[in-house]
């Protein structure tokens, strides 16, 4: 690796072999010395679930022109591994993604995406997340990857405050349908769960945990808004969680 | 159940057998009916991960004169299920928790017993996780139970703001050695990682994640501060990632 090009951690949640991260690769490839740390099988909705009470793996992996690495762990132990165990030094980027499906609104919160990229703020790297919004194995993640470069240049170039990471969504459209990234807040929104009962055939019950997912938000100025009008949407996303505005009048009660 | 009882769910991360959970239940006896829905066995650090690529089992449990609900699957499974499928109505308070071990400053983020606090907010449940700073399973909860008792009163009768939910973390002295209850800041904090590396006995390598806390952040509004002179320390804790202040400077960037 050539010591004055950026280097990028790239890392996901569909797992190692998704089209959504090979897509990523290709495009950060253009932008550093990329190095790939990722889930050696799909981890979806692990949120920021790290593995303590069992052991990691890490499997080289031969592909696309790269050693890559697959580790057993959830995305976010991918980030802890990868800076103890393989990068060289701290990287100037992170990226993770391109997610198979939204990660917009209150879905920020469950992704296993998100949270690598939120680890990355932690520990003080630049840090992005993408997601597109189709789940399909099959879609097609050209727009998405084309935003991601212009998104991941910019971090590059401008840099990020201090403990704030990106929740890049691209819309499922065609690039020439994309009217523009915007800059927004995450929607108030919540998944109203409906758990599908079912029997084993030795009769006993169990679930399926779906839901229906609600915005509760009108604003023109969140991440849902810009993504149901053809917008690229960035949020800024802070691990900070204080509600600080909060502080003051609980001081006020008896404890 | 008598109907104007609060209504409280109680769940936890450690699992349904815990010590900490049994001194949380029989703290909220006292403050209304109260209904158990934990995991079935550990589950620490899984953070807001949810069950989503396979099934849940949910079986009751008879215990401390209640039928309680073990589900198999993460802390934030286990409130959705509950909403779901087991309780009555909405519930007037939810109680995650007593923790073995603290969950303040970044540790809120790894936290499964936060989680399943912050999943109530989501679903705008006044709900509060408790954490004790010891991660011994021979802890003595007596101090917690009792400050859990008085925040959760508090938290009935004052209400939370939309969005918010409380950290409540008590430090490992006796009662008599608490000076008192501070609300305060999430502390600025990491963990460095230290991945232990042995080899099975087959030759293979693998990995133990293990860390060093360390607290970046001199304030003296912060929970570690308050811990760390033994006060108990109530962070108002919110699900809106969104880092607002960052929004303005990022819509100059051209995209």
């Amino acid at each position: 690796m050539s010591s004055q090009n950026p280097l990028i951690l790239i890392t996901n949640d569909d797992g190692i072999t998704a089209p959504g991260i090979r897509a990523l690769v290709n495009a950060m490839k253009v932008l550093g010395d990329v190095v790939v740390v990722a889930p050696d099988k799909p981890q979806s909705g692990m949120g920021h679930a790290i593995t303590i009470n069992s052991t990691l793996r890490l499997h080289e992996v031969k592909q696309d022109g790269l050693t890559e690495y697959a580790c057993s762990g959830t995305p976010v132990d991918c980030v802890k591994i990868a800076i103890d165990k393989i990068l060289p030094r701290k990287p100037d980027l992170l990226v993770s993604g391109i997610n198979h499906g939204a990660n917009s609104s209150i879905n920020v919160i469950y992704s296993g995406t998100m949270s690598a990229a939120v680890e990355g703020a932690i520990e003080a790297i630049p840090s992005i997340g993408f997601s597109l919004c189709n789940y399909s194995i099959e879609a097609d993640f050209a727009a998405a990857a084309h935003f991601a470069a212009i998104v991941a240049k910019n971090v590059l170039d401008h840099g990020l405050p201090a403990g704030v990471c990106l929740n890049v969504n691209i819309p499922d459209v065609p690039l020439d349908i994309i009217k523009g990234v915007k800059v927004c807040r995450q929607a108030k929104a919540l998944w109203h769960e409906e758990f599908d009962e079912r029997k084993d055939p030795y009769g006993r019950k169990y679930y399926w945990l779906t839901g229906k997912f609600i915005n509760l938000d009108e604003g023109t100025d969140t991440d849902q808004w810009a993504l149901e009008n053809n917008f690229v949407s960035v949020v800024p996303t802070q691990f900070d969680l204080t509600a600080h505005n909060a502080i003051k009048d609980m001081k006020k009660w008896e404890m």
